[in-house]
């Protein structure tokens, strides 16, 4: 088995993380936790989103954020955007990449977004245009690309259709989302392998919840596959408010750790990210599902 | 990639789970849960330890609990035991299969049962006489095989050379345990396979821990490795009271809801695990961590 000898590890706690938080987390701790996160050897973060503040409050103060956060320049800043309106602003601020979506399905996409698959690429065609004019980079996510729970399993071709339209608008890599926690083993297998087929050199990103256990063992399918670009969290938290059950995403510690003992490079200091992991806990809400701040790495030997 | 068609999962819930559990769980609470587990479908249960009581205060009324619960002809029951008094009890009461352990390293071995590895031998060998004269089945269990937290990391040599050993002694299977949940893909792949250098026809079983969140990546390690026998708890609950951040086994219901959709057979109806892990809710401290328990299976349609 042959495994990728280094990974990309794109953190998005401040954005995925804290957006789905109930209580209003300060913008002053939004930006301590930034600037950790940026001293951790993160080379990716998705910094916040800019999105109308009615559908996700917790994001109302992403521009004070991002132009309060400390730009470390050996980082890449992303930002998510919905729409044309998200994207001039992060075209304003000066991202160095922009985060677009959609999902495969009509189901989520009208609970996430509240419109059809066909009119959110009307929202994606005005995302590129605009990150286009301004040079910065354009990822696309495929959300619920393992499983809709409103409309069960979705078909890998399917998911595959949504990736060529959107790499033949231009952007640079697609991120599979499993934004429920659907994903699985053989899912990673399928819709990894379909979307291969039809694009062999396209740019792969898993974004993974761990909200069935799986977070880890999907990670080890899309590494035999060769993906070497994943999302997670710091502490693990995150979720999506509008999918039930669904948790937060897989534990960027944890994630780190178990690369690092198959001695996969990342580039990441597990003692500073932990550190990021305490501080996130000082702001989020019941207990972080992070293993790794409770047991600590396994090669610490206990007293 | 291959992976077994079916996978055989002993359900150490009533064993591993309870006797870490603080406050004393009542006898008809125990034998009410072999007896829900007993229907689940599940084949092989470790029900109970014959230990000494001053050592694992919960495992007190063990036979009693033995003597109270149904025997499933379908199911095949057995019990820990470290030394000849307790081979003789599961002698005397029955058991279907008896587990000895033994750690590779004497600094887990020391903390366990305050004796050396060397001198633990001499408890198998009386362990071996007991169960071979009673024609029960006997398995022997490796502690801290993936790594010990006293000592650091295990070189699986030294695990080959203590399942060599064993199963010269005419044990029928050899359980790999992460009793500190220290296990990872890579560890799995060295130990499985210095295991199976030396002992080519060897029942290997993984007994895994989910300290570290690996859990379920170790096992996709385990299938690709060809390990068709895995055990496993109800809601995960467990832990070793003697090891730092040690947690609970893998988690019965996530395991089986994996290999499920992996189209991997188990025999066992996740819809009445669940309804064992709620029941075992209700006498254990704390949030299990089974994570089906919270989010349901993937399948399962929101309303």
């Amino acid at each position: 088995m042959s495994y990728p000898d280094h990974v990309r590890i794109r953190e998005v706690g401040p954005r995925d993380g804290i957006q789905s938080e109930k209580t209003r987390v300060p913008t002053a701790d939004k930006i301590r936790f930034l600037d950790v996160l940026s001293s951790t050897g993160l080379r990716y973060i998705e910094a916040v989103s800019f999105v109308s503040p009615k559908a996700v409050p917790q994001m109302a103060d992403a521009r004070e954020v991002w132009e309060g956060m400390r730009r470390d320049p050996d980082v890449f800043y992303s930002a998510l955007v919905p729409n044309a309106r998200g994207a001039q602003t992060a075209a304003d601020v000066g991202a160095d990449g922009m985060q677009v979506f959609i999902s495969a399905t009509d189901g989520y996409n009208r609970r996430n977004v509240g419109k059809s698959v066909e009119d959110s690429f009307a929202d994606v065609a005005d995302v590129v245009e605009i990150s286009s004019k301004a040079d910065i980079p354009l990822e696309g996510t495929i959300s619920c690309a393992f499983g809709d729970p409103y409309e069960g399993d979705v078909e890998p071709e399917r998911v595959a259709d949504v990736a060529a339209r959107m790499a033949g608008m231009g952007v640079s890599a697609i991120s599979l989302g499993d934004t429920t926690g659907m994903g699985t083993p053989r899912g990673m297998e399928e819709v990894v392998t379909a979307v291969r087929r039809r694009l062999p050199d396209l740019d792969i990103n898993l974004h993974l919840h761990d909200t069935r256990g799986t977070g880890l063992a999907n990670v080890l399918k899309g590494l035999e596959l060769g993906v070497d670009y994943f999302d997670s969290s710091v502490g693990g938290m995150g979720g999506s408010p509008y999918a039930t059950g669904a948790s937060g995403n897989i534990v960027t510690e944890d994630l780190v750790h178990m690369l690092a003992d198959m001695g996969i490079e990342t580039g990441i200091d597990l003692g500073k990210l932990l550190e990021a992991s305490r501080l996130a806990q000082g702001f989020i809400e019941g207990e972080l599902p992070s293993r790794l701040l409770k047991a600590g790495p396994r090669w610490r030997v206990p007293s």
